[in-house]
């Protein structure tokens, strides 16, 4: 995710970076690193970890002269965090100075190409090989190097870019990651996000996609592509910016939520290409899959929903017989566990306690493993003999949603993709996920769109004591997802019941206006969940159903109704699961719980 | 599930249609009512609530004339409790009365279409479709109205139907919903189980799925769906009624918790012998047993969580992987089973819907299957290939207890037949278990003497709102099975968590003053356990801790101790449960609750 500031004026570049750094820790914080011009040449100052440190190391800033510069805070997705992957990355001739925010999807290729052309590589970032072509290309002018930079890289960026030929400028572009224009008095201002420079100015530019903006101490020029002058309308800020930081929402939750279309999308889409799932990332050979006899899953809270979700995806599509595990349990139940195993972790820090010494415990016995991580270089990622990463950016509160949506995401690609090298899914059925999987984040939107559904529902329920989330199959997974979440935030007693086991037992709790969510989105078992519906209201519940648009015949059976879009039955869960997270956002709210930092809870449990 | 009953005989019909149904109430109890022809026409009474209810409105059946009818005791599942959901249900023209076990699943398209032909209906039930589809189609002939009938209808029943244009002939069917016939001089009876009619005759005939039976005074003859005679073996019952009282206690739980020791020690010791252990009642063959590459387990409620105990014990013991599902999941989630899979299915009734069905699916798949089961020539032990019966004799009480302990202890005798077949074991060992099992009866008499302690500490916590239980390895599998009792007969919110899971969200939940019971029986685990309990009472929790005498340090830790005796710590599961069983009852008691008939539960769930 990353955050990046720029800065050019009559004052000290230096500290207003830091300043600005500061207000971007949120987005990432494995590293942070400023590029200025002092006069003579650029000077790049860079650490792994917390921005304090980079702080320490300039006196605030003030060790550093000049009055241009760029500055970065890092959210390591392509290198481990370490001094030589922080950001800013310098090409080769020492000419150039960038700072990155996104994924350079094809920067493996370009990179190769590069080196071919005698350039040496210092990092194991895709940002060095976008300094690196910067040097390729330029002859003289910045602005045409930069269009034809663009039209090499794939992917997402927000950049940044000071040159030494050039000390009185910065060259700014971005696509599909956020970058603002701060326009001050004999100064200007790029970063990531509004914060950064709510200090120094409240009026601002919001760039486009593929407009690049040149900024100078007295002016701002924006061009297209073509580098024809584009107008752009001035901004005036008005929040107030402790609200910035959340992006205008008035908790990290709830920007998270929001965030998921792109957070899903940043996470699918590098990894199709040509109309095939391609995972660049591992190494596993098609004869190494075919040799598994089992496929063991391991994960604590909401990445072990994720792992209830797999089992039913992987044995479907792989024919792999799949068991998960709670991570504490996995590792002294003297699992069956060896060779012929492949034992999947998830954890979002990648740093999950419980979860890394299940992973020990499983290369131990001798297990193959391949993790789902969302925080490049951690514990788990380094420890694992694959690593798929997530590409949700920071998640700060504490109840997860876009990496669970993106754990998702990457489960439906390993299955998919296991499954065509496997054989046990034809080519047209193969094809056909691809094209649902490239659906799902505008279909997220469209769910987010309509949130106030929601959030009207949430007002008739905030005040009930205890809730059953019930469903079958790869509904009841998305049941445990529902019932946690909710549980977590809101602290209302909720709990997930397969939807047939109900009968047998838990159903005595049913009485007179016991909310209970239904979720009921597999046409095939939607006739037996509206049996165990019926069963339900018959002991006086309230049911709020939750189906696809497929099956609005649910209104007759229940209370309430929730509809997500029509998508492949199997890709459901991946939209069930924002409607229960708005939900359990929206009931938080309205009892008045701290909703990004519930009570007892931490983000990343690294207790075991 | 729901209970019927029919008679037809010489006999005032009403008085032994409510002696029968108060044998059948355990299967439910929300409305009770009957059908009789007096002569002139059909007169039907019914009532919402207990049996008891009806029973006054009719004066014990003596204000009811006529000597043929039908009767129902209602587990409401389409349409809430009321006097017009109750059965019988009657058609349109008032000429058939019927009742129902079951659902038909396709009632809802049915009743359109009756609709659509000027059918009125008065009710939400399912039944009342088939009265209607009998009216539709009966042309003089009520078994060929009834064939038809049977086409339309798809899901589970079994069925009873009088004609008032017929009223000396009972027509009864079944399908995946029991029933029995009985045969008696000059009368003869329906029922769902024999208990029903017991007091009246013990020779019966089992009714086979599609079998269609007439009754008569002096005659049972019974068709094919072809409506060709087929001719029925008479089965003779030789049970004793008086095991079905409650010999001095004042719940069948009590009396069935206190039978435990005598349960365990007829189901363990006929199958010891000489130092081995012999299950004459399997055919199973050192080398089928080597085959199986994996044993799937799958049942319902309590006996599903027998087999979460199982999977440890199987695991451990004989290294076989081991994967358990609620039944009602199994079935739908295409589960990679094959010829080289054992599936074990348990169910005290044998009768359990779901299980039926998924122990179907399984044979369908090729595996092997092997059944658990309380109840002799139940569907479930014929349906498997191989039947070991627990010998815990009638369970009346809906919360399982002897049942449960017996089941347990098959596990543990199959588990250790299969792993000396296995060579997974020492001779050592195997001789230790077999020693260890024999003391399993009277080591559960030292817990039910001291049973006063654990009714103190229920008088402490019987008025909480939320509790919690926490384990891990087997005492999770343990903590499953006391969370379920408490709330199935308390009705107090309980959960079970693996205990290094819950600080993963649901620990949230805990405040001050929150009941967690933490069960710590495993040595190995029980420092683990510990740092759990520290973080549960950091939160306010109060713990009762339940252990093996051998950790007496749990006192230092928890705010109130429960211990069994010592034994080996695979087994102590079959020790642990029993003052959990107890807790469960002794709360319920004082809270005022209905023990042995819990709101809105059946004891044999035969409907999916």
């Amino acid at each position: 995710m990353c955050g990046i500031v720029g800065y050019v004026g009559d004052g000290q570049a230096a500290p207003v970076l830091l300043q600005g750094l500061e207000k971007l820790e949120y987005r990432g914080y494995d590293s942070a690193g400023v590029a200025v011009y002092d006069g003579t040449s650029l000077q790049v100052v860079k650490a792994k970890g917390r921005l304090k440190i980079l702080n320490d190391m300039i006196d605030g800033g003030k060790s550093l002269p000049g009055n241009i510069g760029i500055g970065h805070t890092r959210w390591a997705t392509h290198g481990a965090p370490s001094d030589v992957n922080s950001h800013p990355q310098v090409s080769g001739s020492g000419k150039f100075a960038v700072v990155h925010n996104g994924i350079i999807e094809n920067y493996l290729s370009l990179r190769e190409s590069l080196h071919r052309h005698g350039k040496a590589f210092v990092s194991e970032t895709d940002t060095e090989v976008v300094a690196q072509l910067l040097d390729y290309y330029y002859q003289g002018n910045i602005l045409e190097a930069m269009v034809k930079v663009l039209q090499k890289v794939e992917g997402s960026y927000a950049l940044g870019v000071i040159c030494a030929e050039r000390p009185d400028e910065i060259i700014a572009v971005r696509k599909d990651s956020p970058l603002i224009v701060g326009l001050g008095e004999h100064e200007n201002f790029i970063a990531s996000d509004v914060p950064a420079i709510l200090s120094k100015t409240r009026s601002i530019y919001r760039l486009n996609d593929n407009e690049i903006a040149v900024l100078k101490r007295d002016s701002v020029q924006v061009y297209n592509l073509d580098l024809e002058p584009v107008s752009k309308e001035k901004v005036h800020i008005d929040w107030d910016i402790s609200a910035a930081e959340k992006g205008g929402y008035e908790h990290f939750m709830a920007k998270e939520i929001m965030e998921q279309p792109k957070a899903v999308r940043d996470t699918i889409s590098p990894r199709l290409k040509d109309g095939r799932i391609v995972l660049d990332d591992i190494t596993l050979t098609k004869e190494e899959i075919e040799r598994f006899s089992k496929i063991s899953i391991v994960a604590c809270g909401s990445a072990y929903h994720v792992g209830v979700v797999a089992k039913y995806i992987f044995e479907k599509l792989a024919r792999i017989p799949v068991e998960v595990d709670v991570a504490s349990e996995f590792r002294y139940r003297e699992p069956v566990v060896n060779e012929q195993t492949l034992v999947l972790v998830i954890s979002q820090s990648g740093e999950t306690a419980d979860t890394l010494a299940a992973l020990r415990e499983a290369k131990r016995l001798g297990a193959r493993t391949l993790s789902i991580v969302n925080v490049v270089g951690s514990s788990i990622a380094n420890d694992s003999d694959d690593v798929i990463y997530t590409w949700a950016g920071p998640e700060i509160a504490v109840a997860t949603t876009k990496a669970y949506s993106t754990q998702l995401a990457v489960v439906y690609l390993l299955a998919v993709y296991f499954a065509e090298k496997l054989g046990t899914i034809s080519q047209e059925v193969y094809a056909s996920y691809i094209e649902e999987l490239k659906l799902l984040p505008e279909k997220i939107e469209k769910i987010l769109e309509n949130k106030e559904d929601i959030q009207y529902l949430a007002s008739k329920f905030f005040n009930v004591k205890d809730v059953f989330f019930i469903g079958r199959n790869l509904d009841y997974a998305m049941s445990l997802e529902g019932s946690l979440k909710l549980k977590e935030i809101s602290y209302i007693h909720s709990e997930a019941y397969a939807a047939g086991e109900l009968k047998h037992g838990t159903i005595s709790l049913i009485e007179d206006g016991t909310l209970v969510i239904a979720l009921a989105t597999q046409t095939k078992l939607f006739e037996k969940m509206m049996s165990n519906v019926k069963e339900v209201k018959a002991r006086g519940a309230m049911v709020l159903g939750l189906t696809s648009e497929d099956n609005r015949m649910i209104e007759k059976e229940t209370d309430y109704a929730l509809y997500v879009p029509s998508a492949d039955e199997m890709l459901l869960p991946s939209l069930a699961v924002v409607p229960l997270q708005l939900f359990s956002y929206y009931v938080s709210s309205m009892k008045g719980c701290d909703i990004d930092k519930p009570r007892n809870l931490a983000k990343s449990v690294t207790v075991e």
